[in-house]
């Protein structure tokens, strides 16, 4: 068992008890897929913690993309103070688009360097390599855990904390698969069984949600297979918090036709050429999104009238915000200096790209569902165990996604 | 049996099937209510109907108040064509604010007037008076049936088609009181049952969604009554179908203090005196919000510079949007011509009021909860049955809780 201790980062103090502490961050958990696989009874471990702990909505960070918010949760803090916007962003000053895969963009500390510091036992699992570059950081020269599902065979101790990933949870499954996620939990929980860690992150990816309505049986299968490890987690006594980086909408008509605003090719149709949007959910794992999102930033031509542009984009059906770049700043909370002139937001069944032939539409030929605006918003937010009194406030008022560190720590014992 | 039969209006074909209809309004139904009854056990019809039928989010309309959503939902179309935009508006020809508690201000025909021409037979049951007077409009003289709680015992053959609610339905309730809501669905089962009505919208009240959280005993057994109705309904063969005109959120900090902008008062220290704000929440029946929501209309003093107000709103902390009246029209499906110069929405946990005295807070000393922004925009949508390939693609896409009458109508039988 740990020690109970106190630690405090970014203006946070975090003071979990003599128990294990795991927060999950179920990537593109949109409240309906619970909905449906508690239903159909598939989710009994999820069933028994909202009826003895909390299951309600919190708030994620803007954009709702996935290392946006997986950086704020490890932080504790919004994007205007960490630094991460997005997958990558248009550096003005270089006039080069830089990709965010690695610590060094990372303007705030993570709260897993200070939890071992205080002598808790981190392990780091998520599904995709490039998230776990960004939180490795200064924890495996601790003696901290640090690896992904996509590279779980070549974990090494001297850069991951373990190299016997595969003995200890099985045969690394393909990423683009439900099991890339599960397989992230079951890691969890062979840790924790272990005794080879006590404070645990643990990340998945959202391909099946992108695949799959919460209605479609492969996907009710695979929130089983989480529900089983979360249930793990939950009998090997730790207080477990879950959370989601984003939902997740359906971004095409009726009919089944994407529901695409080509920014780029619109904007130089009525303002001439010039314009560089940047989505900033791509990255090199498109085969699911075609790197379409609900958001955008977008860099005016040198000279332009962005007023007019402003007034122009706000008008498009289909886009719900367009704001000038410290507006956006403030009511986003994004970092000021790796964002565009201006930056868009678009509606529950619409996503934003730069033009038609930019985009590879046949990796979204079975149905297109993402995430960035704000129908993305709003995520489930769980604790295994009833809240205090000054944390069942907390998760009543404004409650975001990255609070669920400090509610995993603090807010289930009475301090 | 009805026949099957088919009808349009404003735009939409409805093509109920022969069977009994039921689309049921369960005022301020956030999701975070089904889903603890439903993790207790309290609700086992609606969870056989999310397992048989569908269960999903939609779209209400803004500002997401009572009227406003009641109105979409009869007419099948947003507040911008039937003229409802609030519980009352400023006029500013005439210089009166003016109440919209009658059918007047309904700029377009309601459904239920053409569901009885094709034969159906039509009865409207709704928890408060005023949601009766506007909905009631040429209903009566056609044989229909219309209704309050509020007024059950006064219902009288001439002005409502009915005159013994008491001796069907069980003695009148107090209006505030969870029963007042249960007591229109149990209306609704009677009228099924007594064979009077066939095709029926059933509107509830939110009084116990404003005083409790989803997890307090008294709003579980609520939802537990509610649906013990439900089942009642279905098991006479109706199709059913169920959303919520908006949800409901604590405004309020975590410590339990109301959280309030007085924007008459902020804006005339800033800007000088003359300034008209209108909050469309406001009705005869304060006592459970305060008049306190998360919407306001403002109409700027004469001569004065609306882009500056505009832009020191937009800047205030706690409002999240701030919109000149056009793009609030068209953003929000308004209608122009009852709108003030400027329109706000405030956050999760923020309502916007007049002034500090202008406001009765010991009405909402047990806590703030209310409604009335983009955070109560998502609300449940639920049908007793499965949806043919047409509507389950609508009911995926950005679908609209003012569309449920359509979808109970056309979207659980192969057309």
């Amino acid at each position: 068992m740990p020690n109970a201790v106190s630690f405090s980062v970014n203006g946070r103090t975090y003071s979990p008890p003599a128990r294990p502490i795991v927060v999950i961050c179920l990537d593109g958990s949109a409240d309906e897929y619970l909905d449906v696989a508690l239903a159909q009874g598939r989710m009994p471990h999820l069933a028994q913690l909202s009826l003895q702990g909390w299951r309600g909505f919190a708030r994620a960070a803007m954009p709702t993309f996935t290392n946006v918010n997986n950086s704020s949760i490890v932080t504790g803090v919004p994007p205007s103070v960490h630094g991460i916007g997005g997958n990558f962003f248009f550096d003005n000053i270089t006039g080069q688009e830089v990709m965010m895969n690695s610590a060094q963009y990372l303007r705030a500390e993570t709260i897993f360097r200070h939890a071992q510091l205080a002598g808790r036992k981190v392990a780091v699992v998520t599904a995709k390599e490039k998230l776990r570059d960004i939180f490795a950081s200064g924890l495996i020269s601790e003696g901290g855990i640090a690896f992904s599902t996509e590279k779980a065979r070549s974990a090494v101790m001297e850069t991951h904390g373990i190299a016997d990933v595969e003995a200890l949870c099985g045969p690394q499954p393909e990423i683009y698969s439900g099991e890339a996620s599960v397989y992230v939990l079951r890691a969890g929980a062979a840790l924790l069984a272990a005794g080879r860690a006590d404070f645990l992150y643990l990340s998945t990816t959202d391909y099946m949600q992108h695949k799959h309505t919460p209605q479609e049986p492969e996907v009710v299968d695979f929130y089983a297979a989480i529900d089983e490890e979360i249930g793990k987690l939950i009998a090997l006594g730790a207080i477990v918090g879950v959370t989601a980086d984003h939902g997740m909408n359906d971004k095409q008509t009726a009919e089944g036709t994407p529901n695409v605003i080509y920014l780029e090719t619109e904007l130089e149709a009525a303002f001439g050429p010039g314009f560089r949007v940047i989505l900033p959910i791509t990255d090199p794992y498109v085969v699911h999104h075609g790197a379409l999102g609900s958001f955008a930033q977008i860099h005016v031509p040198e000279g332009a009238d962005v007023a007019a542009i402003q007034h122009w984009l706000a008008l498009r059906k289909g886009i719900t915000e367009c704001h000038d770049r410290s507006t956006a700043a403030r009511l986003m909370e994004l970092p000021e200096d790796r964002m565009g002139d201006l930056v868009v937001a678009s509606g529950r069944d619409v996503v934003l790209g730069r033009s038609p032939d930019w985009h590879d539409l046949k990796a979204i030929e079975g149905g297109l569902r993402s995430h960035g605006g704000r129908y993305e918003e709003m995520v489930p937010l769980l604790f295994s165990e009833p809240l205090n009194a000054t944390y069942s406030g907390r998760a009543r008022a404004d409650v975001r996604n990255f609070d669920i560190f400090e509610i995993t720590c603090n807010g289930t014992h009475t301090a």
